[in-house]
């Protein structure tokens, strides 16, 4: 084992990606219809022209399996040759047991191969990308498979214009190698300001509110306190960019393209700020806010555009519930 | 960047552990009363003495503080030091947000210090001690704080005599470091089977079964089919074992300590007929099923009670919802 601290650079080469959306594709035409409101306000007060819901029997687990069936076909990668899958969703598909066991089977992966799932929330393709990357240097996997699956629209309150205008479903998946060495990460971010725990939530679901402990309805849907949520993101990206230019001695000027959450019209407009429009990957008007799926389906979107592209720099970045901030610069 | 495949050998050092349990001591004699049974009948049905159940008021995230703290006290480690912490539950908090974000305040840990969870169901606490070794050597990060909590008690279905007797609440915590590189991860497998994700479940919690989509009581209730469990776990330990010491080179014999997960009294005779008794760090009678604190609870008492020495080599193995199966033997 080499001390790896001398360079932070790690190898991780991204050989496919793949999305997947659910039946519904609902315009913000219908939610101007349904909000009883003039035409135009929904796209008005959301920025979304449509994003995608699941029906009641679809299910996020196998939007997952979707997704990357999706990347491997695109990829003609084999099934077989995944030695682990890494599941992440903002909100999981049930309380027990982890998503990756409940997508393993219906993405068609050998039995056996490992699963498990990373929870950072917004941020856990992230969060993923970079373990696997550790994990791909330090271990005898080859070919490691990193879907993220949310089904928001499960948890819309609708009783707040707000936060309900702005969801949509979706998965997204990516299949990483350890490549040849010249493409990796050349730096990597994740801070938790705890502080902000409860700006974004879904208080039920677990063991805090059950039916038992006198959970109510509305335990069940998320809750958001989205200027303070924008405030805590904006000075916490400020603080994280900071140390992580300094670190690698780049700075936005340097990265070709930058993948982005897709939290809001607000919320990306920290990078509209700061980085030329042109570099920025910004598919939130079709999308919404996909949760933890919204950088691998953005991601998805620089490949097949062909904006990723060898040899290009890429960086992904957002702001999560906890709340966390991250970035992930990755040399392609 | 060194390829590490040559020799699968991984530096990890365990610098401190701890553990939390919660207020209520249940006694299987008040289980007795509480079923209508004769004296001693909860014991015989399920090996247990007494377990802890946290109060209506206690949080799962509280009781991972502790454990962690406790860890912290214990290693005489300084709080500001760690540097990531991997938070591990069989169940989370709550749907939203990770749960690693609701301890890190309440362990006093740095603001801006890293936290997202790791779920391999009742494995979550072995996952997260491989990631950390991999991100320990493959990154600036030097302390990681692993902590796992479950407050199993919370989705007990009483009207299921098997299942309801067997549980108990609890937190546990290690903190790791890369070490001086004699001190790691010699072997490692996980192994997930799909075909056994039903057999283990709570239903509800997340997106598939919400009070919108017409979940029922029951569907927040801990469900298992507990020979389908043990038949598939039986075959998937046979058949990783046999990888994981083909690989090694080694077999139980070499084993100093054995810590497995303790998910009932036919569950650990697997390894009772083994692995001689005096090897295997058995808690169950006094802890119960603590979920995905069990192992790392185990792991604790094997160092507070000295089993867990220097040099000494230690297994970390079990079977969890997904299904999963999975060890871990490490050099101390």
């Amino acid at each position: 084992m080499c001390d790896t601290t001398i360079s932070p650079f790690l190898p991780i080469a991204i050989i496919a990606t793949g999305k997947a959306l659910p039946a519904i594709k609902l315009t913000s035409t219908e939610l101007d219809a349904r909000f009883k409101k003039p035409a135009g306000w929904a796209q008005k007060h959301s920025g979304i022209e449509y994003r995608h819901h699941a029906r009641a029997d679809e299910r996020q687990s196998t939007l997952a399996a979707q997704a990357l069936r999706d990347a491997l076909d695109r990829g003609n990668v084999n099934p077989d040759s995944i030695d682990l899958l890494l599941s992440a969703s903002g909100v999981q598909e049930q309380a027990l047991p982890c998503t990756a066991a409940l997508v393993l089977g219906q993405a068609g992966l050998r039995p056996g191969t490992p699963g498990f799932d990373i929870n950072a929330t917004c941020l856990g393709f992230l969060a993923a990308l970079r373990v696997a990357a550790s994990l791909l240097n330090t271990s005898s996997y080859r070919r490691i498979a990193i879907v993220a699956s949310d089904l928001a629209s499960r948890g819309i309150d609708w009783d707040d214009t707000e936060s309900s205008l702005i969801f949509g479903d979706g998965a997204a998946a990516a299949i990483v190698e350890r490549g040849d060495g010249a493409r990796g990460i050349e730096g990597y971010r994740l801070n938790t300001w705890p502080e902000g725990a409860t700006y974004c939530e879904i208080r039920a679901g677990g063991t805090r509110r059950t039916p038992r402990t006198g959970a109510e309805p509305s335990d069940f849907l998320f809750h958001m306190e989205g200027r303070r949520v924008l405030r805590l993101g904006t000075v916490a990206t400020d603080d994280l960019l900071a140390g992580l230019f300094k670190e690698t001695g780049l700075s936005f000027n340097d990265m070709d393209v930058v993948v982005p959450h897709q939290p809001s019209p607000l919320g990306m407009r920290y990078l509209a700020e700061r980085v030329p429009d042109d570099r920025i990957v910004n598919i939130y008007a079709t999308h919404g806010n996909q949760v933890a799926a919204s950088i691998p389906t953005a991601l998805h979107e620089a490949f097949v555009t062909g904006r990723a592209q060898p040899g290009r720099r890429l960086m992904l970045i957002g702001t999560a519930g906890g709340i966390s901030v991250g970035a992930l610069i990755l040399k392609l």
